[in-house]
């Protein structure tokens, strides 16, 4: 059993606005244990929305195709599915009581093309949409591939999916398999790195599957098990997780899709009831900007410095001018005393503090990328770390954000 | 002349990403009036790759594909686009340095599948990553398709489409027509607004040609002109946008497509040697970051505070407790002593500053959305002004710090 999903709209292959159904509704497919191997998009002409339709039909149990339901001219797939499964357009009263209801309301005059959007292809089922005016269809041929057709409106497309077409798709195609997945976040291992050393279990995956995914900044692993209960199937991503820790685990900071090294190290604090400032130079405030992105930052967050100028470093945080004079201001002792002074200005817990070259142009001699990052903690030394990031501005500050909450979260885990 | 953008990854045929390389293509080409007939997504399989990949080289001119240059087992796009056009892989030896002494500096141990990042199919061109390992590729098949290779990650495919593939593709395909396009970027009003006010020369478009696009807190306008001579076009154009901005010229702020808000400000306040700070609550070190990731910026920006807690901004900026407490924090008063004495504490020309209630919960008692931000500045009576943004905790805080930038840029041109 395996599915194809297909866009409909010029607009897209002009690159005026991104097709984001289909992801979408290969997410729920994937939900269903539905396989999907294949996304086309095609503009709004009949004889390539034919093609692509002919093809997808010869390869693929169920076509899922998203758009031309609408009343314009250029809404033809209706059109070109019932032609291509040799059958009529129907009526849907229900629709057309609606759809004439709606002008009637709004004082405006119903075109012939309007009742275009309450027809389904004979013997489908006529999918209610309730956020617009043109129906969906489902149909099933028992020879062949099965068709689902959605409105392209992403709103009108999202609530059919989720409350029709979701539950008879389930009802359909879902056999005994329960599919469940787990999502492993990873800090401070590349994804060439991280998959050399799991490289035989990526090799051997069968039930999980393991599949890597290489973000800026960190790499994720999905696990998803297939099993015949929840309970298997827990079992079955306990027992990979363990292997997989056994060997990578000091990288594994969190789980889940909506989750970020910032939001791990930002709700750890806030449940040891410990506070946090900053300090920064190069990141210029994106480090506080990352912390107090995440709900309930008050709660451990006063505030913190942007001390961008060498000048600002003495006056606002304190440092004696020579040592700047003496280190340089991307260096180990600036890191240091940044870190410690506002520490001391603010009273928290821990301080983190940033200061290197951001780029284009390296500064004080070092080259763009050269950052040190300072952290100060009560009962801890006071460290200063090293690091040459690479790439553009952008991705330098990123970078050093990042490994800042690192950092911290390490010594969280200590 | 047509062309098919193809991109490749299991992980968006299973909905975990959406595809936004192949819109971000198809823009391009249609830039250079390159007509995109078909979009296709596969996944990371050799099969269905090398069935993809023949149907678009049977019936498209152009190739293009983006992702599957990767390091890891299953990054396939070279090896199956090189076995299609019955080419070897041979190594680019600059890329290869590149990747060695990437490694080396990290002291990362390089794995035998990083040498494929530094491959391309005999014959082709092989393009440089400014941004990231794996290099493109553009083949030339005098017998059939043309192929253009792009990496995966969209900040990778984006640098070297815009900076190594599009002259190429121009040179290569442009006929005599001469495409000029003319960004107009737009800060203030909505799209909808701004396309109601230019309706009818929306409506009359045809050379040349209107594009609008909402992107989060802008608008812009593409303007595309297709003339026989760079001249002609430049002409054409400065005769639409004249039209344009004698109705909507209040909110034009900038052209082109790497520009923004901040960068615009940033550069007048360079230009005019004018300096700035800022003192942030809300956004917590949001608005700072965005000055700071303009390159540049140290010569206009000394520093700021991040004053998250109440106490901090008593502390640090040195506002009466009693002021806080009688106005409370979400207030026209604190916004404009935030703003005064950040001014003083820093001795800058202008001094933003920003207070209000992020979400998800109410401060105060002011709901969620509710942001006074402060203009203080030279020769000029401080101001702030109160605004009620919408949606979730980040869309305000973005909002809040673009419209900082706004009161700035409009205090700049009086």
């Amino acid at each position: 059993m395996h599915a194809e999903v297909i866009a409909v709209g010029t607009e897209m292959l002009l690159g005026e606005i991104t097709d984001t159904n289909s992801q979408v509704i290969s997410e729920g497919l994937a939900d269903l244990g539905i396989n999907v191997y294949y996304h086309s998009l095609v503009g709004d002409n009949e004889a390539r929305m034919t093609e692509v339709v002919k093809l997808a039909a010869s390869r693929s149990d169920l076509v899922v195709i998203s758009g031309g339901l609408g009343p314009t001219a250029d809404d033809l797939t209706k059109q070109v599915v019932a032609r291509y499964l040799k059958r009529d357009l129907v009526v849907d009263k229900a629709a057309m009581q609606k759809i004439t209801a709606f002008f009637k309301k709004r004082k405006r005059e119903m075109t012939p093309n309007n009742k275009i959007q309450a027809m389904y292809v004979q013997g489908a089922l006529s999918l209610p949409n309730e956020v617009g005016l043109a129906v969906g269809n489902y149909y099933q041929d028992p020879n062949g591939a099965d068709f689902l057709l959605l409105p392209g409106p992403p709103h009108e497309m999202q609530s059919m999916f989720e409350k029709t077409a979701k539950p008879l798709l389930a009802k359909q195609y879902q056999g005994q398999q329960v599919l469940n997945s787990r999502l492993l976040r990873f800090f401070g291992i590349g994804e060439s790195n991280l998959v050399t050393k799991l490289a035989d279990l990526i090799d051997e995956q069968a039930n999980p599957t393991i599949a890597p995914y290489a973000k800026e900044n960190e790499v994720t692993l999905r696990l998803t098990a297939a099993g015949h209960s929840d309970a298997e199937d827990a079992r079955l991503l306990d027992e990979l997780e363990e292997k997989i820790t056994d060997r990578v685990g000091e990288y594994l900071y969190g789980y889940g899709e909506n989750n970020s090294l910032p939001a791990v190290v930002v709700n750890k604090l806030r449940q040891r009831k410990l506070t946090l400032s900053a300090s920064e130079s190069l990141t210029g405030g994106s480090f506080q900007a990352a912390v107090t992105a995440i709900p309930g930052a008050s709660e451990i967050f006063p505030g913190g410095f942007v001390t961008y100028a060498a000048e600002q470093k003495e006056k606002l945080l304190g440092i004696p001018a020579d040592l700047i004079e003496k280190n340089g201001v991307v260096s180990r002792k600036t890191a240091i005393a940044m870190a410690e002074n506002t520490r001391n200005l603010l009273q928290t817990d821990f301080t983190v503090s940033f200061t290197g070259a951001a780029g284009p142009d390296p500064l004080e001699g070092k080259p763009a990328g050269t950052v040190w990052i300072g952290l100060a903690g009560k009962n801890m030394v006071t460290q200063a770390k090293l690091y040459h990031f690479q790439y553009d501005r952008q991705r330098v500050r990123n970078s050093a954000v990042m490994t800042g909450f690192g950092m911290l979260n390490k010594a969280l885990d200590k």
